[in-house]
């Protein structure tokens, strides 16, 4: 392989490469309780993905997981919403079209996702993502009031100087710092070198912003206009400019996973793996056949409110609902977003003393950043784009910054809908921009710029947005998450990773979180990853918590199939430290 | 003065040190129009402190200002709050206590603000800020589940290393960097000395984010730990890790003006000075008695939903209302928060051709990030804290971030209310933590908080916090704010430099802003100024707008009293371009 080709993305993850795919092909399972253990309750708080993946795991190795999830949901078991941010919404059940309100593309690195999509039956199809010529007709950049008309990114280079500079030193910069390398030692297994380099990376940007690195000379060493052009052109994710203030290394995991990768979709919708999840039949390692819907009754449990922690482990959690019911477990896994931990739901010890959070998971928690982020969809009866320069992606400087055309083939039933139109898709600033305005309002907003921009297509895309259904979401106003996910900024890698390290407790010997208390409380969620908003990334968080759940209720893995706790010694998969790079603090 | 001593906080603007205070102090005027245009009528959108201070000089001046209004407000002027972010409410009439909920402190150094409160018969009260000895019996810094009470800032240094070391870094680099001496020379009025030392900082630090400084041995050389702490305890404005993605020039810019300064609150609600624009009697440049209210029929005109602008500035611009009214004016001041040009106000030209606002102005516009702020108070009979650990200012890493507790005085009527709680002030995520919550869920989580960080008032506190009345704002959930104030990340200096450039169009014989149309349209507002969130700079950008307005219908400055459009190819005061640090890109 040539130093100038493209590797693949990463489907490992760089700061922790286990393969969690491996590790639950075919039959495998996480372990399986001894017999003592057999049957023990664990409760599961969030039925997102990674709780149904921690529940599902629990099941197969002899648990008996009980479900809870804040959402209401009239379809849903027991009145609530299988899925957290996996939220498809076909309007009308004649309709092939599927609105996602939540992750909507998903890179085919991502293998533990597929893996399981695939036992539960889901179809995926290419997403049309900007840039992807194979699958999207056109991508259309709007900036500055010219129009840009794309197949391919390089494309633009011929049409674009100063994308054509900032897209060529920052390729440089990523293969300059090692990162493509680091992809070829990922494909190759290569975990040593993967860590080596990678920790010349976490070492030197751990501080570094996405904006420094694309402006300062040590870095891309872009002009102010070559940056801006870049942010808003993108490369893999439109409306890059978002993203400036995160951390550096938060962007390079995410090229590293995601790029160059190809996008799916789910034809029926990601919620079906939710589904998936609660309705498929597995046997667990009593041979018994079972769902999470079974030893559930068919019903998502209510909203959590509270958890009494006991420090002694073995006494588990307590876990209060708000409709006053409680009930003891041997263990809890909570996967909403973490900083509800400080708003709707509270944590409490059993007895006087150290609360069941440490200092340094409450300080994590606390300084946690969500990004805001909306997205509205119009559904309408065909893709009455079709052939206009509206049939592909729109990335503009304009409001809607990012549109998006899908079509879902034919309708289930004569009278239903083909179509979805995402007039935007932002986050940050560009989401809260609209975030105060009705669903009426934000149609009209993006409608005029959209049908601005695509002057051959205006006067139907009028007539569409009377006639087709819109729909809308900001999750910074959702109730049960208050913001899309979490981001990263420079100088959080230490409290990633404790966050990361939480499901370890003190397994490994010592505690993996200096002064976290070993009780019976796991954290999970794709907060607790190191690449949060990835469905893929999300789902492993919920095996690392069953692991610790497992181990806790005195379950080895399987002979030959180490978890991945049991990988955390191991030079090449051991959460990194930092070195400081000046001062006596204790910052690790 | 020797090295060690504090220097004054600047009273003039680093980036244009112009004297607004002495330009319009006593009878002094911004100019006086030709009697051909005597009576011009001029829109002023927007009355909050720029656009009040815009229209009542061009009511000084000569002009006819009638200024339009978006904000509902029963008491109001033709049904219309007064004030902006100028927001103060008393709940009863018979109460001394007023909530403040958008701007509510103010340092000395704010020379205009205060002439101008002079002049409407505000009355100033020192505001109980933290560390502020001299009128805050304690501060209260509660981190890591520890409590550190304090008089003075320098308190904390014998009971925390780790803020000893902080605070004396981060105080030595200022002075390192210049940033005192610039101090000194601004009050010693050598302007030449300031813009050297002023144009190395901004060519050296433009690309910073305050968190880079703070860290980066470079800088204040802080570790991780070190920075969390400086972070929470704050150096004048508590919560200071809500500011780390900054852009350094922002921060510094805020220290400039307010560090070391004493801070005021006003007695009656800062809307007073509001109303005090719209109703003082003051005399017009013919010697006429006149207001704001009387020309302006004792009404604000409704909310401005389109600005036609004609290509030709002698033709103005019509301004367009919800109510399907318009009407044409010699000139427009549009003062609002800017990125309401992308959503709820349009601005169009009358013909086919260049749009009113030029290329630069459009996307500085598109790529203003504003802060979400939330403050919660609670207003109580009376200052039921005095002598326990609550009377003055809470800091902590929990929830609230920093309360702060007010004393009104006598009640004004029998069972009037004297006491004001803010019971939380937070911004960025902080703030979006809570966003979605409603009143009652706000007060009873900050309440947690605030009861165990006291205990000693604990009870009391939840008695107060059943009895008393409770009032929020979330400014991002406000449909005509949807934001505190803007903010500057790195790298946004040309953003801010076109923004603070608008007023001048081809004044000073070439465009200001390269691209610019010269018509009848003025930008101002705290956005425009080169430290939003500062009343005072709010002001001085109404004064800038209106410089413009005269100067367009054919007014000079007053002799001996140039205005801040005059200065405008002065070296001390010629807005700085940058020296691009790589690349050979069009950013300047």
């Amino acid at each position: 392989m040539s130093e100038t080709s493209s590797p693949p993305a990463c489907d490992l993850q760089v700061d922790f490469p286990f393969d969690y795919a491996a590790h639950l092909a075919g039959e495998r399972r996480i372990g399986r309780l001894p017999r003592a253990a057999e049957g023990a309750r664990v409760a599961v708080i969030g039925a997102g993905g990674s709780g149904l993946a921690a529940a599902y795991e629990l099941l197969r190795a002899g648990c008996h997981p009980v479900v809870y999830e804040a959402e209401r949901g009239a379809d849903g078991p027991g009145g609530r919403r299988l899925g957290g941010r996996m939220y498809s919404r076909r309007l009308d059940d004649a309709d092939s079209a599927v609105v996602e309100l939540g992750c909507m593309r998903f890179p085919d690195s991502a293998r533990l996702l597929r893996q399981y999509a695939e036992r539960f039956g889901l179809h995926w199809e290419p997403f049309r993502e900007n840039y992807a010529a194979d699958v999207t007709p056109l991508t259309v950049l709007e900036v500055d009031g010219r129009q840009y008309r794309t197949h391919r990114i390089t494309d633009l280079h011929d049409l674009h100087g100063d994308f054509r500079t900032a897209h060529t030193r920052w390729e440089e910069a990523l293969s300059r710092i090692g990162l493509r390398q680091i992809q070829r030692d990922i494909a190759a297994r290569n975990l040593g070198a993967v860590r080596r380099r990678w920790r010349e990376v976490v070492d030197r940007y751990e501080l570094w912003s996405f904006y420094r690195f694309l402006r300062d000379p040590e870095g891309v060493g872009l002009t102010h206009e070559e940056a801006r052009i870049l942010g808003t052109a993108g490369v893999g994710p439109a409306a890059w400019d978002c993203f400036f203030d995160l951390g550096l290394l938060e962007i390079l995991r995410l090229v590293l996973c995601s790029e160059p990768s190809t996008q799916y979709c789910a034809r029926e919708g990601i919620s079906r793996l939710a589904e998936g999840f609660w309705v498929h039949r597995t046997t667990d390692a009593q041979g018994r056949h079972t769902s999470l819907e079974d030893v559930n009754g068919g019903a998502l449990r209510p909203a959590v409110v509270a958890l009494d922690v006991e420090p002694d482990a073995s006494r588990g959690v307590v876990v209060h609902t708000a409709d006053g019911h409680r009930e003891r477990f041997a263990a809890a896994v909570f996967t909403p977003q973490l900083h509800l931990l400080e708003t709707g739901v509270e944590v409490r010890s059993t007895v006087p003393g150290p609360p069941p959070l440490g200092p340094r998971m409450r300080r994590a928690i606390r300084r946690l950043h969500y990004w805001q982020s909306s997205k509205t969809a119009l559904v309408v009866d065909r893709p009455f784009w079709k052939g206009t320069t509206l049939d592909g992606v729109t990335l503009t400087d304009r409001l809607p910054r990012a549109a998006y055309t899908l079509d879902y083939g034919p309708a289930r039933r004569p009278g239903g809908r083909s179509g979805v139109l995402y007039l935007s898709f932002t986050w940050a600033q560009d989401a809260m921009k609209v975030s105060a305005s009705s669903l009426e309002e934000r149609v009209a907003l993006f409608v005029r710029d959209l049908a601005d921009i695509h002057p051959e297509v205006a006067n139907e895309l009028h007539r569409q947005a009377r006639s087709g259904q819109a729909v809308t979401i900001s999750w910074e106003n959702e109730q049960n998450f208050r913001g899309l996910c979490r981001f990263s900024r420079p100088g959080d890698h230490l409290f990633q990773r404790d966050l990361f390290s939480h499901f370890m407790k003190d397994f490994a010997g010592r505690p993996a979180v200096p002064g976290e208390p070993p009780n019976a409380l796991f954290l999970a969620g794709d907060d607790t990853s190191w690449s949060p908003g990835w469905l893929d990334h999300a789902l492993a968080s919920g095996i690392n918590a069953a692991w610790g759940v497992l181990r806790l209720l005195g379950s080895d893995s399987e002979p030959g199939n180490p978890g991945p706790g049991d990988m955390w010694n191991d030079p090449d998969y051991a959460p990194m430290p930092l070195r400081q790079p000046s001062g006596t603090g204790s910052g690790d």
